[in-house]
């Protein structure tokens, strides 16, 4: 059994949730059990660093608590992989970010990978995340719709936009890899994987099968690399310890 | 159900499929079936690129006799990654192979890897791969046993210096995630993960789940990326066709 | 006049204030005018990722209020540079993190930099920086004094193990600039120079400079690098609107 | 008080050190005092490689002179950086290049720069200095404007070029700072910001204020990554000793 | 006397030793001695990565018989460079691959090349070959005729392709130095210079060069870098020992 | 009959021009005919960048008067390569350096080589020929023998103290091709070829076989990379125009 808490870092509809266990249940292992849950406050959406900033503290939290709960992985359900780098500090249990996970399996299905998210503002973010976990070389364009998260719930104007942008991807920028730059751009897989030709990644879902994947080989994160922090009096408004 | 054929790349004993077999099946989803082949001539081992050489025709050959028998993925058995890609211009099914599959997963685990192989006839080998892979910026050494792949044989032997090698890349060359270089390193996971306290990661093993995973997503490597060979009348020694 | 803010994104002793008031005020320029403040609630010291995710909401909205209140430029007085770009996505005065300052300084005074920072368990935030910086090349060694943040206020302690790590940086690991990796690493400058003839950078000192420059040439970033939030209902615990 | 010598590389008529003058001074910090002066042989303007080597031995010459008068600090005011490096080797007191500087400034202003030059000539000593201060990963394009040295004097031609090489390196190359690749492309900040909403930078500018920070941070160049040259019977033409 | 092996590594008609042979004379120092062969079985051209793998057994196999034939050096006639690496470890002589010979030639005679090759599906063996040997730098382009190699025997498609391509590498990727990316791509070298301005390398040509220099300087490959296999039991088809 | 002229940077003695001379013949060309020369005022030795500012115009004149000569090609006969970039804006004839031709031989000959070279205060100026030339990749160590360029006069202190810092290059570095980083330090390329096992290669007969086979290549710089100068007025010391 492998039991994940699946963290959304917003402050989201309750139906997301739905749609997110939804999504992820559709592919998981046989003896996978998944719980998807949201923060208590926060951003309602996740758009470029300033979210992040607003959503980080309260993903951790949720985070630390899974673990406490008992937890075998946490997946945190977002492609900006808010918080990811502290909670592993915290948690001994495997936790997998979403673009992480998208970005290393473009490098193992091509040569040259697009991201397409959703707005100019999030670019900045997402190089950022590449930069981090070194994996530049291969990314030759981030594509925007120019549609914000609350937008990507018209999904005739995100299908028609991502076509679009998947499109220019491949013939302009000769990409042969496509990623989903946001867990909500859902369900497109086949018909631009058909029209276009090339394998596209849905980031929640690369990251649910990395988060089983280690707890099936019973890995986590290095603890050389990521250190437990120190007991300090940390506190939150209203002078809440923590 | 995921059927996946794993091809030892060497004219090998058949008491290694039996070990490579049990290895597997013991961390196999319970959906996956495996086959367990080797190929009918070539080397016996494979310690550096001038075996590569004499091994991957009859590991190309091997997989695109999978394919046409109705498997769902190929799994090349040996840490060299050989004739991986050319494989997969010719199959449409996934292909791994070992150290990519491990080399993803160390990026995703820790910040700084080693790799404990053999010989050091193979190091060069083994960085050539990391080349090919856009993968150099994270590998701190590539440490060696002094061992051929026969002696690998001797489970004492190969503990010993496995334990020595891996406190080395840890303590001198700060590395704090572990790659075993070779598919017979197996069975030390659990032991240098106590006594050191990085994670190991046996290849063949992550090699094995990321398979699993392609099929699980329905995903395979980029025909654009990995395109189709022309027809050609290419023949083997004695004029046979092929 | 050069109004600057000095946030602290700690929440720390009110003497941690005068500390860096004073040494900033040594060397500010004749026009420049210094408020330094600290955040209301977070972590009492940061030492690595986790204490990041902790400070840099508070920080963020002290960085808020002071373009509110009409600085011209906002300093964020850490060497982990925290909320620094998100900050710039909010703000359109400039805003300086203290390693950016000093890594840049670095490239300039010399060829191969080593940064000594206070715990092992620092330094992969002090690498993640350098990523997010495209500036790893110069970088030769992040070396630790094994002190807490806390055990830096015993002078002659820090003092030691700074002139030692120092001397290793130099003569080890051949570095010719070294920068201080924390904050309140400050009035070593001048014996570490003296000593191993090699320049020093003190990162807020730095950082003090680079924000006087940036409001002196009229500059700011780019708000197409850094671009504005969306306004949303993003929420404090309690429920307290932002 | 900060004393800084500005050296011209180039044997340019008498106006060219009153503008650069006239520029630099509507910027200095109260407290700093510039002399402007130029080479007494060479080339009259530097447009290439080939410009440079006639340029940096009497630039050099000059420098060693500056130190010996007693300034502070030495700017050499050519975005070639001529001769900077040999001076650094030969002097104690700052040294500040125009490119150098600026290109340090657009890491930190923005994420991907584009410098705008003269002619085509120009632009690989452009390059060779990217690759020199291992600066090359966020620089998106070099534009030329097609002007000669000589004809920047028209100031309505370069204007009007400068703004159509701008516009493309925005809105093409997707560039979000600027910087201008000749110390005589002035006073056109202010308008290109407005048009194009990108900082812009003049890198002499820049580096006048680099120059004044290391001097009041009592900083200079590392002795040991430009180590003093030992004294050897160097000639100039004619048999003059130097 | 520089006695050198040319190896087609191509079952291919036998004009295309006398093509080779003739092309290569014309250039080759008076005191070197060539004699062009091929393999006598294996694939009929090589196009990508799955012509490599049946081409490079065979190859080997030759490589070896002429080191026992007494040739002082050896070249492998093909831009793949199929096989080099391993037979460097078997050989002591001198071998050179086309592609690595070209293009470190390029990077001394410019600072940005394209390479221009037969088809699309042989892009990513080139781009393997540059990940190989560190050479991604400098290439702005790999650009494709589009025809076979069998189609390059018609001379005058292959003319019109090659400068129609040669004329986009120069004028929009704005490369400065040519590779042609085929060794059948001949005789087209002084049209392309004079009509484009920029130099064309052959790459038969510069390993021919490469090779009759090593062998004057009595250099052969470095034996720590490729080390000699061990005697094992390598077997062919219907059990041949080798 | 291929015509090349050596250019050493260095008002040197008489005799460096005999060695050099006796030197170059013994693996030249049949056909190759060698004048070496000096420049007449400049530096007597190069050993770091402040050195190279005062040879390179000098050596630039030296230079345009080999092309209007008559000869083929030039050779800048230091390993620093010094102006070699200019001179090849002015010529049109091929122009080669040594440590561009060795550095480009050590990527083919092995996987990691060593520059050894004479004094600490050089190697500023050895790594920024790499950074120029993006060949950093591949070298392991600069090491120093402690020597001046007038000490390598002393055979037998030359010959221990590069064999010392040879064998800590191989050893402990992990070279597998070693440079001599300086024209002077010739002869000992058997001795340590036969005592380590690796390559040795002696700079400036790198750079004369380059210089020969571009010669019989008929190829060049190219033109696009290193553009002519424009006719500008410059003067030398006195007012020379040139």
């Amino acid at each position: 059994m492998k039991k994940i808490k699946v963290i959304l870092p917003v402050n989201c509809p309750d139906e997301w949730l739905d749609d997110t266990a939804g999504s992820l249940n559709a592919v998981k292992d046989a003896d996978t059990e998944l719980s998807v849950g949201k923060i208590p406050w926060g951003p309602p959406v996740i758009e470029q660093h300033y979210d992040d900033i607003w959503a980080e503290l309260p993903t951790l939290l949720e985070a630390e608590k899974a673990e406490r709960e008992g937890y075998d992985g946490v997946l945190i359900q977002c492609a900006g992989d808010p918080a990811v780098r502290a909670i592993r500090e915290k948690l001994s249990i495997p936790t997998v970010g979403l673009m992480e996970a998208a970005v290393h399996l473009a490098y193992i299905l091509g040569r040259r990978f697009s991201i397409i998210t959703t707005l100019e503002a999030g670019v900045a973010a997402t190089e950022d995340l590449l930069r981090l976990y070194d994996c530049t070389t291969r990314c030759v364009s981030i594509r925007v719709l120019g549609l914000t998260v609350q937008e990507l719930m018209d999904k005739e104007k995100t299908f028609d936009a991502t076509l679009r942008e998947a499109d220019i991807s491949v013939k302009q920028d000769r990409a042969d890899v496509l990623i989903m730059g946001c867990a909500l751009m859902t369900g497109l897989q086949d018909v631009i994987m058909e029209r276009l030709g090339v394998p596209v990644i849905e980031p929640h879902i690369a990251a649910l099968k990395a988060t089983e994947d280690l707890i099936a080989m019973r890995l986590s994160h290095s603890r050389l690399a990521y250190r437990a922090p120190q007991n300090n009096n940390r506190t939150l408004p209203g002078g809440i310890g923590a």
